[in-house]
């Protein structure tokens, strides 16, 4: 099977069945896969547009990260479409699932390209949708902006980041790995660090050398412990209110090893001391609200290492679709 | 081994040794089996009766909460009578453990009867006892009430439910599931859906048709979000507060899947989002103090897929020993 | 989606992306899942056709079972078509995937009779097919056979069995339960005790009664310890020689119990002093050569309580390719 | 409650249920505790006594094989008292649980005293009894056996060895740890080094002085390789035979970490290139056989490492039952 | 390798490769091994010592805590130096590892003699070192703080103990366990009970007579339930206020079964209803931050039983750079 | 630290403390790091040599098998230097462990280069020692071999390979991945296909093509079925007495997943149906006897998927020391 995306883009390697009324209560019900027979000019205005991107062998500690997007699509039966907490039906959206971007075994330089260019691509064809990349590790990041910003030059980007680290390690120690990104985009003059807002460091995770680029680059960071005094929610919306008065679009990139180890035990990176869960959901709903907010990603879930109930990959899922459920809030108030 | 109340019940599977001068200062030292030579007539006032309830092939999903009843048995040699925190020691109230309602392999709505029976019978004989029984799957929620109603028909009763889904779904697809019993109660006339508080749905876990449901019966439910934002405690009191100027008899059900995944992992159908473990037992004393609150159940709790720790197992059994924490400290208030 | 066979059977919950060209390499690109659009009458010569028997409420521990057919579907892309033992490709032989058989949640008399009904459209419809039914647990078998004898009248039928238990427990105590399907089978006239051989008892697992009740019946069994100073494959030959003089048609069950919690920690019931992989497969692949059977099962593996990275359900998968290369290498011998 | 034996024996810490009729299907139902009512006089002719000796804080490697008493008990219920290999029906033995030996926490000369005095007790009351041990870890032997002796002193002992270690360290260096257990009763001068055979040595895992202070006390030893070529039952065969022209009883005590990792995780010290269990159970078949051997026990298994499926656990309740089979057999034989 | 305190104390098993020059990053490229070579003048000013205390055969539950110092040490390479709550770097303090206790096998009463002797030597020698030992049980507070009395005979010590329990058991019953520790020092006269605070106390698991001892003795607690009204932080700091007006120096010992079993699965003691990861840390930097804090103990966590990501190990580590943290703003302050 | 080596290859990460005395009973206490100190000239006729190629980004699925070498070298406390079997101490050969090769985290060609460069530097110098690298996954065989081809030009070299899968892919598709290193060597010119001995293939894991190109290139396989028949020790045997007569090197090359998937869980690639423990230790002897043999690795064991008590760890060790065994027997044989 083959679609005009491909050879840039790979269909998923499965598909749920769908029921034949075209009604959806779950999550596998609603998301359509995009095929050989789907009419691209039609679907050009989903509000959602999924791209699984399962690279993981740029991560500096072995990770199976690779293995959650697969597993992200698995875990879509669990879900009801509706939230109840905000009374929202998420089905009332488009979404649609793009596939997954190809991969080399042993060519990092080239799953990166690949990225960058299936980036470029939805961004291009999807010019309104809501891009979510799930990942892959966190180097990914870095090759999803540089394809949003080839697809939309013009547009200024800001970003805002859930991390326990700040991903601005040198580049010329051991290439565009997941300890990266943020410096990638910094350097290659994608984004400025003065529009980078960082929330979640904390503890014993951060050489001092990072905090030093990230002062003398101007990256903004709010400690987890200044967040939670703050409160989380309060925090984000502050962020995106000030990146708002500088930038065009707001990127939105969740490491989830932001998440302390007791709530995440299928992140090999997370830590104690990390957020909670109820954190981290209040962080992303206030950032799925925010009109500027055009693209997010989901990274360093590691599957394979996850409890026997896929705990943290249903936390991953649902960190997704509460982002969408901000998404949804926001369509509403613009109504 | 067989006591008056065999067949309807059968009992416990095996007995701890007991100190032989009458002194309990762990948990299994305290209650005490029924057995051949109790003495029924005078046990009659025991505060407490147990009442193990091994049904899940009546869940949905593949279960082992049939095993609770005898894991939770075991787990009793790792908790004090005393409660440190309330200064108060269980093991001055006499509770009983009747056993465990029989079941059948294959017959699924004749295990629903002996529930009712069992139930019938135990809230016939101990009249004034606080019943609490421990399922098994939340299929029985309904037996047990319908059992309760059998025994005292003249008594109005409300329900105060723990949870994550409604439980409202319809009995004509599947039958009287774990995913019914308040629909089942409200369809059989037992209680009335105004008299039910749900506290603790939260999320992507009830689809929509299941709250048009609960609205057009009138089934209170205070969602998770808001139910914190009140306190857990407070909310509770307020449900407890409004039930008891409509009923006669407040029934608790506990559906320990209203725990975050992170706090319950030997749940199946715990989520992330859910409860705390702190919130949950908050709730449970408060619920406990309540004087019109006579019966109790913890559901949904899957020793099989608990840790090598039992760490889930440990909390279904702090939650019962934390509402009886509540009874005493109601009586101590009416002394 | 539906299919001619709804709503007698439901079609799989997801599939596979094929790949364009038709070429099949690994098992998930060979196995074709009959859809909407499936030509039923050109298809009725398929070699092979899989019907997945997601029940396990019946059995007498609390199992996953239920679970086994989907995990078998998703361990397919895990093995290629060709056997290098053999030198022999699977792909050569027309395999239909026909889908689940639909349960219901309470009413497992309901579940029983759908297996039965689907094992009889299946059996008339492909008549000269392999029918490979994937359960659930082995309370179904009694089921399959039955249907295959409501199909197929006119044919005696003998059953090869592994199990490490007799299954002739009576069913007056708990029903069809899955300790019951060859005493059902008895009972109901459908097979008799002595076209029964039951290959890998071992133990202290069959109580004594029900090895007296064999013997009544004139129910063959090989146990372990025999059939290893015999050789398996000697023994299973030996069993199908005798069988073959005497009934039309052979149904070889194998109860995945039958192997040692060594080989199969995922199959709750499999016992220290059982089968191991190599003695299994061996047994397995001479049932599949011989030309009298026509139909067989895979029961009792629960994926719930498998490892980490599946070993049981790659085995249980491994068995089901293997009594496959048998049934081609009978194609082969035949030309 | 208490018995005589109280306080050299404490009493299991729970008992089965018990079918009011007397028979016995299961393992539970036929194995009798000991009670503060029971007969001892009216028992002393039971041919089989159980101690649980839950000592393992003298093991080398932190151990909790002082579980394992209890966890045997729990799993009784997984077992027939029938035995299909060789119809033999367990239950026409009577079997007393005497209960576990008392230990204290920080001093384990004092348990150690504590395990020789109640072996005493027992040989010298069921003089004609089968003693079956269950540890604990391996120090408890030296114990044991020294018990035995003091109970009948005119009686010579001779021992047979299943495990991957000599047992043969130093006691000045570490006291009398799970290390040491023969070279203890070889420097008490209660068995001597000729009257030990040693089954199941493999790898890399004893030092070449045990090696040589075995060949020095003329300790003999038939190495897993040399076993596997003769066969295991005709290695034990031979030593038993060899043992009995030179002593008066023999004690059989079986290390679990006899066997390899594979077949018995739940064994901290047990290790690649071991026994399988296959070998194992042959070997305890024949020793149970003989009319000499008047004692075993089961040691250094760990049920807090075993696996969620008490693989191991299990395991060992397996081969305590295979070696009373054994006994059986020689009683049916002697009739 | 032998160093001056051998064999007072055994250098650790192994040693990290440290960077040639002399940087340091990353926590096991900062603390430095005592070996052979160390020049004892010349690092007796070292601003903290570590202690490894390797002993848990002395625990009432089989428990492997004895493996921790190991464990904490393989672990040190996760952690970077630099604090970034805080903007403090660790590497900035001497810190010293001074390897392990040395424990004898079977004779408990020695284990403890032998770190009361360490623990006295290294308080001698390191005089204004903040001495950090890492266990083991809680039954080595006992003897470490001993070891710190006869080292400076002149101050008198209080302690604060973050802990489930009391572990004020009676020693006549079982010697020396972790149960007792408390009351040991009480006891011996080495602190009085009125110089003790416990916080942490909660739920079903410390029996009454243990709190009438503690009412008696004039020991100090707050349960977790007020300590959390109050907050840790709050509560801690008036603790070490009111002890600081009574002792010269304060010990803080920190049992890891405060922790709730969500947070601490890799600590057997561990129950539902205790602390929070963010609520310990909080108190222990409080602690740190103190200035006549001048030793303490992280013990009771077993790697045996963490998760396989080691969860608990990774919040053991943290636990001890959360309080060297405190140390070091505390000597920013002072400067 | 650094050493001669340096940068070509990087020390161990940790070492172990060794007894002063020298004399070693442990292997952790035999084997010598290669230190900054290291006298190179004088230990050039080590026997043994080990490197360490922490490289799994390489693997086609998400693998951890980079952690295998300090896996390793943890385990090796675990094992005595003497071999029971055989009586053969070990400690009399020097072996030498030179550290790891150096990786980079996204260039994957580049690992592939130090590879080469790192094995052809320990060729050289170590002229005549038993060159054994320690993997990573199967790619960094063709580096290995490369590097001793660079460094002894004018050998011709053999290769027999424990396998469950061809490892003959295209490159072309993906570069030298672990599917591919045998076609790489014989693509390369260094190994001719008839020179290659494949001992192990079985079941379903191998697809029709790579059996074709096999057999254009004339490579030699045994499958597993008729290994078995033969006999494994045999089948070596004959392999090697065949290569023999046609090269004058022989490397032998150990993919862990040649073993089934009960015996090596911490394989992700393990199949069912593959080589026992038994069956596996018994070729690797009989391989390292041989005179011919100059190299082997040992591959694909990822200990982050391994169970708790790290059974595959130790058995990865063990193959290694076994094949050690085998040579110190051949060294006898020729004295």
């Amino acid at each position: 099977m083959k679609s005009f995306l491909y050879p840039i883009i790979n269909p998923s390697s499965f598909t749920w069945v769908r029921p034949g009324n075209g009604e959806a209560a779950k999550v596998h019900e609603w998301i359509q896969p995009i095929t050989a027979s789907t009419d691209f000019e039609q679907k050009k205005d989903a509000e959602v547009v999924i791209l699984g991107v399962p690279l993981s062998r740029s991560s500096i500690s072995a990770s199976g990260a690779s293995e959650f997007p697969e597993a992200f699509r698995r875990s879509w039966r669990g879900f009801s479409t509706y939230n109840l907490d905000d009374d929202v039906d998420l089905s009332e959206m488009t979404a649609l699932d793009a596939g997954d971007v190809p991969m080399h075994v042993t060519d990092i330089a080239q799953c990166h390209e690949n990225i960058t260019a299936a980036s470029a691509l939805i961004h291009q064809h999807f010019q309104n949708s809501l891009v979510c990349a799930i990942g892959g590790d966190h180097s990914i990041t870095a090759m999803l902006v540089k394809g949003m910003n080839q697809a939309k030059p013009q547009e200024k980007i800001g970003i805002l980041q859930f991390d326990t680290h700040f991903d601005l390690r040198d580049m010329s120690d051991n290439g565009p790995s997941n300890g990266t990104p943020m410096r990638n985009l910094i350097e290659s003059g994608v984004v400025e660090g003065s529009n980078m807002y960082n929330i979640g460091l904390h503890g014993f995770f951060n050489t001092k050398d990072l905090k030093q680029y990230a002062d003398e680059k101007g990256v903004n960071y709010i400690t987890l412990r200044k967040a939670r005094r703050r409160g989380v929610e309060e925090t984000v919306l502050q962020c995106l209110n000030d990146l708002s008065s500088k930038v065009d679009t707001i990127y939105v990139t969740v490491d989830m090893d932001v998440l302390d180890i007791t709530y995440a035990p299928g992140v090999p990176a997370s830590t104690p001391g990390g957020m909670t869960t109820e954190e981290l959901l209040e962080g992303v709903l206030a950032a799925g609200r925010h009109p500027k907010v055009k693209a997010m990603d989901i990274v360093c879930l590691d599957p394979q290492k996850d409890t026997q109930v896929q705990h943290t990959v249903k936390l991953g899922t649902h960190v997704f679709l509460t982002f969408l459920t901000g998404v949804m809030l926001r369509q509403s108030a613009s109504r």
